[in-house]
């Protein structure tokens, strides 16, 4: 439980109500009672205000008399934010973090360096010549293989792979023969890293993951990839070997990025998209089939593999005309 | 090994042959030999029933007289469903289900709860405030993180990571800051998560996973979403934050699901389709670029970045004429 | 550290340049020093060579004389394929491969066979039957489930799962009802399985994956697909079950393969395209949809669900003019 009162103190905002409430939890606009706290961020929601039962909402001041029309209100210049700072708060109280420590079913190689106030959760191998920074939290069932470099208050969640090798192989008479992959993986501070997703090692250079990047789950990071800082990566996309991605890009679910290309700074591919060439502007790219009945996706999709000819035709039919 | 008459004493079906004889394996029907059981569902594989050399063969009533004219055959309403059963009933002699229990390995909170009919295997992980019902198995290397709950007769494969952090943050100039994830996971009964697959915690409320949901392997399951009872979910499928799945689906292998999207019941998404649009009608739907030899396909995926061009200039042709 | 006469004593090749030069790692021409060994495979960027700072460069015999003009050389047939070797002598160097052996925190079931030469590393699973050929690595925290076999010389990364079960459910009045995977995994010699990738069980035959294939990250087999020999696929793939590929074929990152189809040797499949019938010619195969500013893929997606109304409004003005 938390006082209206306590939050303000702590996050600032002006608040619009009894400082003594007691706030119990956080919920939704839609689904909050009386003893929770809510917000809108989007004014498109505006309406949802005027019938949300929530014991106080957070808005922004331009909603703010909206807001007191139906009761207790913080009032925050960027309401989002102030919510998520306020998930913050609830955490620290429900879940003080612990002062890091090895848990006892981890496998720490003596050659590794852990900081004293990182935490090595159960289950976690971290290999020879690891290091992890101050503060950072490996979840469960975490790998850092050898020589990988770990920043300061990064957050691997259960099943992180970093440092497997690169899938790297030199055709020789159509078999393959390994290249061993000699670099490691280096991940600035701030980085957060989604469930089972996996950074491969470089294959000479090394692999960067630069600060505040955060990458969702089942992602696939290649060799000598070069993340931007604060670039965000979302569930199931695939990067291949020595990409190289600017700064505050976001790369959407499922979407991928051939190998040795570099995107600009402040690029945003779409979900399900395929990046097949560098990206040298800002901007909002994507590639994706529109989902359509299946009926008629199978017709147009029949007519898209005559597309070029089809092309051709009306060029014949405009010389005609 | 069992004999067929064990075979429908166990199961119901009407033998034609000796319930004597002895099964000592299942195979399909181009493969199977004198001591094994085979099973034809599809009435399009007819042909292969007169080739087969099949100790005895499970037939739907219309092709009992075909069966029948070859060797010994098991006459059941659904041979398919029949042959998942006698699956089981192998799997049972093979393998007696244990009488639950967590394996030496596991780490399991003293705060979790854990049904003493449960089975935790090797070197999973079971958090505080987790709840495992009766009869459900964790393989090996899974994940239930805090307050997450599992229902009676699941079956969790090798690692799964249910409950680790949704992938909410929000912008701060451009940086991101962390939304804690507060709310957990829900999974009803008789629910089956592939190997590697991960299903995030919610945000506020809790992500939802009804009863009777099979799920793939690398499946992510974003947070807040909820997926309807017996719904299927392929293989490498993305279900992004907050979408709401119904009941009876099927969601195709590496298909995708956009943010905040509702699914009606008994929507079938294909394979590598992405839903960008809420679906309220039941039906098929798709989404694919029809693969081609690549030098048709450059030709036209040319021609289609020019489509909406081409279209214009068929207007103007048909204004012409 | 080696010297340049080590490196052609152990791999052959012709040295121009001192023996006894020491090389105190390998890197990129581009930022290679003097005390780098570098390799220009592509012939294309030989621009690169003269510019180059590296105490030697691997190049083929036709490029011999423009090496030589700024430094020391090894002269080698296929210099990538050298390339290759050097990595593994590197490592050989810096970490002599163990004479194997199980880590103490490994679950290895009695009724497993391991090699005595096999090397299973920290927080691995290897059930019952299951059988580790000789000289096999499992690296930390793969599963191999029960009877799956995996032949000699193979390496499988952190969070590998060898044997769940397939996904195989009879309907029953819209539930799904349990099909017991009977079968298991075969895997032959000096295979590479990428980190989190899965291979599922059989349903009753067994999976197989053939000598020499090479499985990058994060890829999901299903049961009873059978991947002949030194082919490779790459990270996020998915092959659905019973499909059939064939050997020396390539697949690329996010691909996919529909159940029960079958290509034959020599198939390159492009990444992001998916395969929905069998491909018996040998070829290079494509389905992408173009990634466009997404204005422009607003506007042509748009025209592509009315593709087939525009081809038959073609038709009309063919028919009239």
């Amino acid at each position: 439980m938390l006082r209206l009162g306590d939050i303000v103190d702590s996050l600032g905002g002006q608040l619009h109500g009894d400082r003594g409430a007691a706030i119990e939890g956080l919920a939704p606009l839609e689904s909050a009672g009386p003893s929770q706290l809510s917000f809108l961020s989007n004014p498109r929601y505006q309406q949802q205000l005027a019938a949300s039962r929530a014991g106080c909402v957070i808005v922004s001041p331009a909603l703010q008399e909206a807001a007191l029309a139906r009761g207790a209100a913080i009032v925050a210049d960027d309401p989002y934010l102030y919510y998520a700072r306020v998930t913050q708060l609830w955490k620290a109280r429900r879940a003080p973090a612990g002062a890091g420590g090895i848990h006892a079913s981890a496998v720490v190689d003596p050659a590794a360096h852990v900081d004293p106030t990182a935490t090595i959760g159960p289950l976690c191998v971290v290999e020879r010549g690891a290091r992890i920074g101050a503060g950072t939290v490996l979840k469960s069932r975490v790998t850092v293989a050898e020589d990988c470099i770990i920043g300061a208050r990064c957050l691997l969640h259960p099943g992180v792979v970093i440092g497997a090798d690169g899938f790297g192989f030199a055709p020789r008479q159509g078999e393959w023969e390994k290249i061993e992959q000699l670099g490691a993986v280096r991940i600035g501070d701030d980085v957060e890293i989604g469930a089972n997703t996996c950074i491969d090692r470089g294959a000479l250079a090394d692999t960067l993951v630069e600060d505040g990047v955060k990458i969702d789950n089942l992602v696939q990071v290649g060799h000598n990839v070069r993340i931007g800082r604060h670039t965000a990566i979302a569930g199931c996309a695939g990067i291949a070997g020595s990409a190289s991605i600017g700064a505050y890009c976001t790369i959407g679910g499922s979407a991928g990025i051939l190998g040795h290309l570099t995107l600009a700074d402040r690029v945003h591919v779409s979900s399900f998209s395929l990046v097949t060439r560098s990206i040298l502007k800002p901007g909002h790219y994507t590639g994706v089939f529109p989902i359509d009945e299946n009926a008629a996706w199978e017709k147009n999709a029949a007519s898209l593999k005559q597309l070029h000819a089809l092309r051709d035709r009306v060029r014949a039919l405009e010389k005609k005309s």
